[in-house]
């Protein structure tokens, strides 16, 4: 078992295990004195690993209830938020007791922000089934809803208590889910890390299992990095948003439920990487096409543009952007929206 | 103009001053650089006082959108939290814009939840309009909403950037309003301030506004010391709740709706001592009855203690309480929940 220890403003412990889902129980019984949990999956999760999930806690002494949605990005709305708070509310769920996320990034981010708001903060454990959200969105402390306006513009810091990883989770994955993740693990390599990328870039999604415990272990660590430095997201922690201007803009123009996040995420790497690096773009698309992922977008910039102007990062009138200039290294750019416009139109 | 500074986590100043709202604009622009604001209000409030506020801050320099909602507990809810997101989104606000509260303690609380979730945090400002919300729930970054299992029971710890108390506001009330939160001051008074009891028993609802000035200030500074020592309400805080117990039991029994908060304070605040402080009885009662507040329920204690076992405070299978043995004197005790039952059945 691996551990990368985040020292947060209430630190925790992720842990990356094969089979670590059989000793969850367990692991989140050192993390609390409750003995009584809630556990929020989905619907697909529910089917492959719950029992196994419920046996291992109920086996440390936890009593367990369950709530289950339908799959989806769909799934993560204000609707199903207040079916999470009510829940909660008739398990009698206290603020002493613990919430278990169980699944990928949508199960991991509601869950996250119902345990930050119900009765203002109930610790949670993120137990992460895919591979997005094991080496990204289930470490660092952001979770959300999204709204009609856009995705992730509702949402709360909130640390999880522990995060258990369990790479034999990702074997159940359809290929689409394992290359949607991909596009966070490329961006992690391009951000920070040149030896990552060559791991990467050196394999495919054919032979990913090979490499998949050291490319999930350097991209938490990297993400542990940025985060200690920037927990609430005032500046550095914006490296990490390098490609998702132009790809929360995909998924925004996609309406949220057709377009993956990674898909968004590898597309939009490409997009900012043509217009800005291109002496870069043939390398990472290289990269980006072995894992399946999409290079580019044939929608028009200009119907793109209006859906970047709802990102979080942004001030009034500014806009602020990701760019890497060499494989491995990364700065933070911030221009009036308008001069953004140009540079991406030009 | 009179100022009491918070010393929490995000420091802030409460104004205390007949027609500052008349400033609101000029007081606004000095905590925070932007220059657009979304004003949150409801529909008596908006007709009576969003005049003033939003020419003080246009005459400031601000760019203002509105938006209110239906007076009362019951917009106090999911959904008119979703319309707030929307129209935050609409109104395309950033985390370096603020978000304005106009009204009492439903507008207070519901946009407090709603700037301390949206983008996962905007600065917002406090005007409360009310007894209730400037002597209380405007001070002390507590934000929430109602949810179906109970009152209060989703929610943020948010501190806003600034208070604006003006208690020329407090004139347009009806009788009942500010009845309702002379419960919060004379618990101020019997958990912590002998004197502040005297000033409020020695006068009545027919004569507040002779006491109006002072009673706000002392209420407000005893709540500044007792949430600079415990912001995230781990402890002393909880002594805030005295009468609240059974008060939101109260509340719960009548569906949150037609059983004002501070009535049931009042009414809790008489229970309790009836049974573990009898020989404060007649005193608190006198002075309950002076404001034209319930001094108890005919209610069966059988039926309201299920609502209290939902109280945000218990742990599992405790329940803490608040008692008064002094008037100016209190403590916590934390006792099995079916004790506690005892105690108040018997």
């Amino acid at each position: 078992m691996k551990k990368i220890h985040l020292n947060t403003s209430h630190p925790y412990d992720v842990l990356i295990e094969r089979d670590g889902i059989k000793k969850s129980g367990e692991y989140i019984a050192k993390v609390t004195a409750s003995r009584k949990a809630a556990i929020i999956t989905d619907d697909i999760v529910e089917k492959l690993h719950l029992q196994t999930v419920r046996e291992s806690m109920e086996a440390a002494g936890f009593e367990c209830t369950v709530f289950s949605f339908p799959n989806g990005e769909q799934s993560k709305c204000l609707a199903i938020l207040g079916k999470i708070y009510d829940f909660l509310c008739e398990s009698n769920i206290t603020r002493s007791d613990i919430v278990v996320a169980l699944g990928g990034g949508v199960v991991g981010d509601i869950t996250g922000f119902a345990a930050a708001s119900y009765l203002r903060g109930v610790e949670f454990i993120q137990i992460p089934t895919t591979l997005l959200s094991q080496e990204d969105s289930s470490v660092g402390g952001k979770t959300a809803i999204d709204i009609a306006g856009g995705k992730n513009l509702v949402g709360a810091f909130k640390q999880p208590a522990l995060v258990i990883c369990d790479s034999d989770t990702l074997k159940t994955l359809p290929e689409s889910i394992l290359s949607e993740g991909m596009g966070e693990c490329i961006k992690y390599g391009m951000i920070r890390d040149e030896k990552l990328f060559e791991l990467m870039e050196s394999h495919s999604i054919e032979d990913i299992d090979d490499i998949m415990d050291e490319m999930v272990y350097t991209c938490i660590d990297i993400k542990r990095q940025v985060v200690e430095n920037d927990e609430f997201d005032r500046g550095e922690r914006m490296i990490l948003n390098f490609g998702h201007t132009l790809g929360h803009a995909l998924e925004g123009w996609h309406n949220y439920t057709d377009y993956p996040h990674g898909n968004g995420v590898a597309a939009g790497m490409c997009m900012i990487t043509d217009k800005l690096a291109p002496q870069l773009s043939e390398r990472l698309k290289k990269c980006v096409e072995a894992y399946k992922l999409p290079t580019g977008s044939d929608i028009p910039m200009s119907e793109l543009l209006p859906f970047c102007v709802k990102d979080k990062k942004n001030e009034a009138k500014n806009i602020n952007y990701i760019i890497c200039n060499e494989v491995g290294k990364s700065e933070i750019v911030k221009v009036p929206f308008a001069e953004f416009c140009r540079l991406m139109e030009g």
